[in-house]
């Protein structure tokens, strides 16, 4: 039912975005390219969707990426749809896949869709493509453990930003790369950008397993893994999926692992620093790197957002 | 202060739409004759509400119902705003009424009432009129046991989509009448449409006392009832309404009422089979039948939202 | 990096709305004036703010605040984004200047801002200002027991429609001052606006210490403060902040300050009765009243939409 990647079409255009694993970089560096205008642009509103309607399928609730997805989709001219799932018909014993039929049947163009499942976005795909309504899009807004491919875009649009070239960068992820699904969009679209070094710093409890097999180095020091890069792109502590024996403590993570500006000036002079947010403070980062001249957090959030209209008017057929 | 019959001015014109009970055949078949180019167009988004205020007031929770409202007046160009009352200020102590008052003094032209008490939105309707707002339309989402008038409507476009006259037609509902609007809903407009036998299929404890008034004919059995109909309504098992001893359990129910495909056979060979959702499927519904060739559920949801433009449009004034 | 007063620029222009304390006589009647045009116009969508961001930012809910900024700014053409923000990010320990510094970098235009603790807007706009994003604007929807400056605006917008001049005026605010944001913006504005004797009825319990101070008058009893007056200000009993003893009951409360006929019946024949709503009929006020000729409290809700998009259109910069 689908080719090998459901993501891209015969033409080599963009289909659903599922995950970065399967993009290729001519792909990746498109939407860069199309985010540009929308990130330079000081017209916010655009008439690229006009009459579309994006459905915001929010199987978790997450308030902050169902936001710049709204935001992205109204300044697009799409009519948006806000469905909060954990309060609605599946409480009612409805399959996923007979909420997908119904929606798709209102005439939708586009789901955002976000679930605690892993695939839930590409199932979804793929039921679509196997009822012959091909013509709707899927933006996996975030799926269990597994993707949130326009973090991971939005991050490379940032790195490109600053740093220009990928192929001459050294690049750390520093935190929960076991739990991220964050970390492994990252990883996936910078070694297919031609970064040539990827590091993961972190503790050996928050590794997988075979992590060296996607192509990055694994350190468990920071004065080890920070030395020389170029970027430090911190991860979020997921406290509430961490029980029992992970970890030692919260301080004590921050002692060790926690981005101080004395373990940042392990980096070059001037690397740059992103983090995905929400941001623990204290935790995972120190205020003094957080708000200091070397973050670009709030680039990040910024670039987002066009980046988001990039892939969405991509969808849509006009970009 | 009201005619006889709320809904409709002395023109003969929608004033607003509280239950398919006191439309006449003529005005039913106006409101789908409208509903047809929007059911057809290409173009999604008209400009027909542009500047008007849709009030999706839901004092009940149902995201399915509040969705198909809400994107059938995005697609009118309306403002919609959403209202979760259940936890608004009538949390506060406020009454219905004051709140009706406080949400007609903002300047809506359209409230979307969807309430657990039968008789709610008749009782918006009523109290506007007594206090010379009848410029604001109200339109009935669902109310107690009472009706759902659009759902009903979206039935008759479906029915009429595919078997073209009523008067010639037999017609089965089956499950759950008691607990149903939908059923009351349905069973007004097929027989003021002319359907020349409207049978119901339900256990007897499911089945109101002095049903057959309605004009219909009660079968207790499906082999009985389902002999040689058109078309085939089905209701969905409201198990969060069955406390106690209406029934055996999910199971027994499947076997005896749940429309199999060897219980279909006794239909007609091209007979339709509907369903309002979320379906549960192995308790009122097989999925061989709910994914079958003789299933029209899905259109129905597409229809739905024809139909919702095209009332909304009647009542803005311009359908 | 404030100037000693944020809410107005060098040039006496609107900057944010925070507080009606701080704010001229001649900028309130500015405000007062660019809301006529939108109570009197048959025209209700407006393209003032195309292409704008407002963010509906509650960390407290009230779906009648948040209703009335979302309408007035869908009239004036803004794309609107509602934030309930105790189910968001700031659950995940996020700091409220982190949640407000993203919004910010997704090129917000507009912050409306609902909080429990007094002076929260104020520091999201002393934040913005710090951080040189000075052209996003914070609109106070209520703060804490500190302020609710656009009830205070449409208030007054209510008086000068029914009494056109207040300098010949006595008003009495009768309830709850001790709880109320309301009563505090009210008596700012009205002094302000030179109203020459502003009073207060109100238990002892419920009257602030220093409430003189404010320029106002306290009576403990309805026949000696009602007795003259033009303007009759009920306030909201707040029954969920009223643990414990500073009350009898809601039965003797009524008895005493309830507004009935026989007590209205004091003031001026021609006396006018505003409410904030959402209102308690039999506690604080008689039903007979609240449906009464004099009750103006419908106006002020269709008011409260212009007064809040002349606000708008005033700090985006056209009105």
């Amino acid at each position: 039912m689908f080719s090998t990647n459901p993501q891209v079409d015969r033409h080599g255009e963009l289909r659903h975005l599922l995950s970065i694993e399967g993009l290729p970089a001519a792909l990746i560096t498109r939407i860069l390219d199309a985010a540009q205008p929308y990130a330079e642009s000081e017209q916010k509103k655009q008439p690229v969707l006009t009459g579309k309607s994006v459905f915001n399928i929010f199987f978790e609730n997450s308030t902050r990426t169902r936001t710049t997805f709204e935001i992205a989709a109204k300044r697009l001219s799409a009519d948006v749809i806000n469905l909060a799932m954990n309060t609605s018909s599946t409480a009612k014993g409805e399959t996923l896949l007979d909420t997908v039929d119904n929606l798709a049947a209102m005439q939708a163009d586009m789901f955002i869709v976000r679930h605690g499942s892993s695939g839930a976005p590409y199932l979804i795909a793929q039921h679509l493509a196997a009822t012959g309504r091909n013509h709707i899009s899927v933006v996996n807004a975030g799926d269990g453990r597994h993707a949130h491919p326009t973090q991971g875009l939005l991050d490379m649009y940032t790195i490109r930003h600053y740093k220009k070239d990928f192929t001459n960068l050294t690049v750390a992820i520093v935190g929960d790369v076991l739990h991220s699904r964050v970390a492994r969009s990252q990883i996936h679209a910078l070694t297919t950008l031609g970064v040539p070094e990827v590091r993961v710093i972190a503790p050996k409890t928050l590794v997988p397993a075979g992590m060296e097999r996607m192509g990055v180095r694994v350190f468990n020091s920071m004065s080890d893994g920070l030395r020389g890069v170029d970027v430090v792109m911190m991860l979020r502590l997921q406290n509430e999926r961490m029980q029992g024996a992970l970890l030692p403590s919260t301080h004590e993570y921050f002692k060790t692992y926690g981005l101080t500006p004395e373990k940042l000036a392990l980096a070059k002079p001037d690397a740059i620093v992103l983090h995905p947010g929400p941001m623990n403070r204290g935790v995972e980062i120190d205020s003094a790197v957080a708000d200091g001249k070397q973050a670009v957090i709030l680039p990040q959030v910024s670039f987002g957002i066009a980046v988001r209209m990039a892939v969405m008017a991509m969808l849509g057929g006009k970009a």
